[in-house]
């Protein structure tokens, strides 16, 4: 199979079980949501040393809020519902409560639930105020510059974190470019981030290193400059690889974002130096999802 | 005093010690430096539940930075040189390694290290090679797009946090735009950055709280919907309160960045509402570092 | 009638008959389209010396654009077919002819036309080459980086320019962020754009002059300077005004954008120092469109 | 001579007499600035058929501008004075004159003036007020927001246009994002511009065309789509060129705007498949100002 010219390995992304929120942030004007978000989302790019993945979904005009003003969704994924009730409150606190005009609010439903005035109430050292509208609790908490307006709690889901894939080509600079197109096409698709830098990761890693103290280290056959010295899965020309790693609400949003962002990264990366489009994974034992680039490109 | 008929209260803002450290990414573009920097950046607005606060000090062009690309140097500020060890490696793993085509760069000189490539090496399994030039030794650690340039460490010195003023007015939109303008000035001081989103905090906190558990709690004294319920530091028509908090690697860098910001403030604000500048302060007890408002604005 | 507080007078906007067309320009990344679509539509603010009122209509995601790259969607408005069929290729031929990568497409529909790749084409000096496909005709003329894809022509239809309303208040950076939250309401309502700087203007003019060379001068009775001099529009605490100037494909689009900017003009301004919100008109015998303030906000 | 494995071509860029001009505009906040700048430089990159070559210079801080508020510098330049007299004013008129809280300051000296304020004043129909400050004459324009104030006139200066570089290489998305790269590292240059859509532009022409309505054509030589068909200057695997056109105040700035640009290009692109760097001339008949490269990288 081919796009644009560029092979598609016939091979599989490996993903996992995630647990997802999606929160919104008001405010005042779109500049102020967007410093919140930015605020909120920023070390939010894996899992393993940040706690949980997340990133901007979407602006949100005024028509599309709780509140009708200008607002941002958020999406966040972590490994355990318990991870999210750690960080959403924490990330909340310091970046939204603390952000002149905002308001903040659940940004999907369902059962389970995530902490959000619930646990912020508190801030506001017993002057903050509940009320009820349509069996929905609100906290209204005293705050310089008025109240911040906090929804009681946001919902969790079940979703699914680290669908990916690989871009291999000539140079760092010609993949990444292609990769960057990629990280924009994906930035259109509803329910899906990208959470690492500008989208896009070229760190891959293997499971464990010889550091005891490691639980993943750099995936040496992917490395161009150990080519000569270990055994490698690059082909002579494949100077470069980059890695999009996408979390998503569902496995259908998923396929479409790797659908998308795959063509997206052919069409670009074709004139670029783009050889080779491959996708990560462990052997199909870790992660119970699987996202065949023939199927989904089919 | 008074500054475009904005009076500025005789007061002073109390500060404290911080260790503080700078940092440059560079990378093939401008964009990736800046999606890097953002990401290192992010959920850095206060040393309490974010560990350290952080921003960017400046974009940088590429004549500018250690190998000839365009960069952006950061600045971090902790309680102790100890956070910063534990918050920089972390932070640079997660955001910078990860990041297309970035290298990474000390920015500041001083006998006392922060680790970077001397903690980040380990990532390249073994694989990581390292290259004294002139005295100063650099990593470079295997990735997918060749290879991570890392400088052993760099430094931290001794800085002050927590600088301050506050501005009250007439609603919170005049007040959060006059902050706005403030926050903008404040951007073009060296040596300085403003942590909270956007710039500005309308979270004003008193020490202590109600609950036990909580460190600090919402102001109220600085609160206008709390202003019949308790005892006030509002006049009548003062409705809002916004603050700008303030790092600088010296005294001399707050100083300018407190003249520069109060200045902008008050011409912006003097036409929105804004009704008086002030400062926050704990009795002068606590921070050793004090700011007086018509000191440096004489 | 009052919207947040703010009195909305009880008046209409006049407004005119308009020709306009909409084109689309692709690039290879959304960025060569933004500065293709920057330069076209710059010195655009006024029929009067800018022959066209243009500007960004919306950004295309690769899915909405006939070439399946991102894009941009230009609206223009002139006061003439005439006007149109000397603007647009001027423009597309100093500004999407010239920029890497681009193509330019018609964006609209109808049996009267105005030239694109009819006129670019010549460029090409008997290289480019003509395609027929499903009955649309389309140029490949030769450039640099391959050919400059232009479709033959574009769609004029009637339409409506200089709908407006006005905001007054105690200061002009008051008034200006409040038409600012107008503009960016007002951006995402579909077929209308906001010509001026920023979708503003604070130069509203009359009719006539002392001077016999100019059609227009300012109208001094909205100029708050001129309050002691001459009869006044303004009220005593009215220091400020500035103007949103709307152009729209139909009456109904106009009205939506005018429905939605002053509401947010009036949500922002409320706390700002907004007074008051009323619309430009001649009497009603210039422009045959009036739009009633009361009406489409009812 | 060769950069980064890139050949650079043993010919010269041949550039222009021009006439420049330099004016600030300045704003309450930083965006009315950029806003105003932006409408006014539009459609401007090329004095064919926009009449003048406009574009940014730089951002200014409040402390660089003669009123102390954020700015921008703009740059002009035309093949005559008259041009630019007719240009300058009518810009002003529509895109700072309009623009919400600007004032328009002389951003250059000399004994030769271009009229602001001078032609701009009779907007203010008979109520615009001269004032003169240390010798330099400004205006007081009645507007709705207050007044717009305009210094009498700016300088002219002689000027050198049309200053040049082009990259051949593999994919037009290669060369285009090698120009990109060229075209920022340019921005960081004091005195010049790059006044085509992004900096970059992609219609090389040549003089003269079959058709006798026209001055200029694609130089079809250097179309790769022609390679078959006309003598060509490409190489078999040049499949693209761009062309970054540079205007200056000086030889001395166009200079050393070609060298950083190069230079840039060079590294960016040398990962990317650009294959040559040349420039453009004319034999050396036309202009005046010759730039080796060879000379300007020793």
């Amino acid at each position: 199979m081919q796009i644009a010219g560029i092979p598609i390995e016939d091979t599989f992304a490996e993903a996992f079980d995630r647990k997802a929120t999606r929160v919104i942030i008001t405010a005042a004007d779109a500049r102020w949501a967007h410093d919140a978000a930015a605020a909120f989302t920023g070390f939010g790019t894996s899992v393993i040393a940040c706690g949980i993945e997340t990133a901007v979904d979407r602006e949100l005009a005024p028509g599309e809020t709780p509140d009708g003003r200008p607002g941002v969704a958020i999406l966040a994924f972590a490994v355990s519902g318990k991870e999210l009730e750690k960080q959403i409150p924490r990330r909340a606190g310091q970046c939204v409560l603390t952000c002149p005009t905002t308001a903040m609010f659940a940004g999907i439903d369902g059962p389970k639930r995530v902490p959000l005035g619930k646990t912020l109430r508190y801030f506001g050292d017993g002057y903050q105020i509940s009320k009820l509208i349509d069996g929905v609790r609100y906290w209204r908490i005293p705050v310089m510059d008025g109240e911040f307006l906090c929804q009681e709690d946001t919902a969790r889901v079940d979703a699914v974190g680290g669908g990916n894939f690989i871009l291999l080509g000539t140079s760092s600079v010609a993949v990444s470019i292609a990769c960057r197109a990629a990280a924009a096409a994906i930035s259109e698709v509803a329910d899906v981030i990208t959470p690492f830098p500008g989208g896009v990761t070229r760190s891959g890693s293997k499971v464990g290193s010889k550091y005891a103290a490691l639980f993943a280290s750099t995936n040496e056959a992917f490395c161009p400059t150990l080519r000569q010295v270990v055994p490698t899965q690059l082909t002579a020309d494949e100077d470069a690889a980059c890695e999009l790693v996408i979390d998503g609400l569902s496995e259908a949003s998923l396929r479409e974002a790797m659908r998308v962002g795959i063509r997206a990264a052919c069409h670009t990366g074709a004139d670029l130096g783009l050889r080779r489009i491959t996708a990560g994974n462990y052997g199909g034992s870790l992660g119970r999802h699987h996202f065949h680039l023939h199927e989904l490109l089919a």
